[in-house]
């Protein structure tokens, strides 16, 4: 094992009904209790549909699966009421917005509704459910010193297609306008939070998983969701202050903006 | 004068009515005809409402006004024909997206509603504009060679509050969650665009025009309208292959992404 979580006493993922959220949930469950978050709140937008998760969660007693869809305010207001009943007064320790959507569009295809849709589901979401969340995250702060999981942290899942600088180097064959856009509004995001956020101690960073293998990454991509997630594991238990505000790869190495 | 727009035969500006984009209309029919562009095709959302560009208008017969609504599919399709019959074979040599909105939200006071009419109107809006237009933009390019305003050009006006990375550094006490984010959005689709525009001769570049006293600077801005058009037109002018794809200030210099 590469990593150790076991500082984080509560983690809270979006998106845990397939690709990357849910291994990031089987992994968690895997590992010794002592290395891993008490809690583990796995979000779905439709929990009944997601049977490999409920498949996970009932054989492990720290996993709680809540409804959350990040395009709704009403459903992110309903989650955090029943993510506070959970971890009361401790509040949460570790956010990671990775639910996101993608659709390959060029100059061409590319559409307003794409556009629009790619926008709110990949870059208002994550604002949103950020918001909704800051009492916890508050609260899971106010107990500790220094930064990390350890405190509070805001992990956005982004893309290095969400790179400006690299769009027109090695990644120019890579044509999706909607959501290259998003995911550099994306980082935009996490750097504006991470100015306002760091007097409280909540770390924010923006980490790409590395391209892999889900519905969204297809079979062409070179990393399995297990290779992925081991190194994505292992950045986010150990951030500390001197990655406040950046964007990361999976290895823990700078992307460009 | 600093600038000489002789070589680009027809230019294009949203949001005409006012602020900036006023200011460029003003500053192309003062010069010297041979140093201007022989059509000036000046949009602004509501043409009957502008009334300082429609007396431009009237004492200069090159200035051509047309009715352009960046947020409307059917208003920029309208436009295209106007300009269209106006420009006829010779195409577009130069559209400046330059329509844009602010809201000053902070973390607490941003929503939803505002990150997304900021995004349709700064960022969606150029991108919808320059696919529409870039049969008159391709018609321009295909009677030059080399890059630059006498063959096509499409010049987004972006801000520095749209650098992801002066976020944290000078620019972090400007709280403007909704404006950053469109602005680094803009900076993408211009990145994408750049890319996929390049083969054809088209350029492309995001342009801050300085911090500028108007509607949307506010009186505490720095500079004047004129000093700031005047020096965004001397970069326009003077726009060539190195500068395609990049994100400059009004003196030419290089902005971090
Ligand atoms: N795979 C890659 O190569 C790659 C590379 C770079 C970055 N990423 C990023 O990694 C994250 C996870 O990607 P993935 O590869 O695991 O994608 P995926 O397999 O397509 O899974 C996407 C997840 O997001 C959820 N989701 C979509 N819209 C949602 C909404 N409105 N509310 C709540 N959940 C929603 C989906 O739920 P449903 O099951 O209900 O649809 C699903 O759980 C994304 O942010 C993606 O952009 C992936
Ligand atoms: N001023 C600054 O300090 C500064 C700094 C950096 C960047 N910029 C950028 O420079 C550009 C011009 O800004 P400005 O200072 O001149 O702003 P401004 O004085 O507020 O004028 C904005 C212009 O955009 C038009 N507009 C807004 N929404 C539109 C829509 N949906 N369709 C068509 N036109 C629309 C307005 O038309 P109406 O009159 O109909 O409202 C007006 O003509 C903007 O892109 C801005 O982001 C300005």
């Amino acid at each position: 094992m590469q990593w150790d979580l076991g500082g984080c006493r509560s983690l809270l993922v979006t998106g845990a009904s397939r690709g990357l959220g849910l291994q990031m949930v089987k992994d968690l469950v895997a590992c010794d209790s002592g290395a891993r978050p008490d809690t583990i709140v796995a979000t779905a937008r439709n929990p009944a549909a997601a049977t490999e998760l409920q498949k996970v969660a009932d054989a492990s007693p720290g996993v709680r699966v809540v409804a959350l869809d990040v395009l709704s305010q009403e459903s992110i207001e309903q989650a955090v009421e029943e993510v506070a009943a959970i971890l009361g007064s401790d509040g949460l320790n570790c956010l990671i917005n990775n639910a996101g959507i993608h659709m390959g569009l060029n100059l061409e295809t590319v559409t307003a509704d794409a556009m629009k849709k790619t926008f709110e589901t990949n870059t208002v979401g994550p604002l949103l459910v950020t918001k909704a969340f800051l009492p916890q995250l508050r609260a899971a702060a106010a107990q500790g010193s220094g930064m990390g999981v350890h405190r509070a942290a805001v992990v956005n899942i982004s893309s290095s297609l969400g790179s400006i600088q690299l769009t027109s180097e090695q990644l120019a064959e890579f044509k999706a306008y909607a959501y290259k856009t998003s995911k550099a509004a994306l980082n935009m995001v996490t750097r504006c939070m991470a100015v306002d956020l760091e007097s409280e101690g909540i770390l924010c960073v923006a980490l790409h998983p590395g391209w892999v293998r889900t519905d969204m990454g297809g079979q062409r991509a070179p990393m399995s969701v297990e290779e992925s997630m081991t190194s994505v594991l292992s950045v986010i238990s150990s951030l500390t202050q001197k990655d406040h505000g950046s964007f990361m790869d999976y290895l823990g190495k700078t992307v460009a903006w």
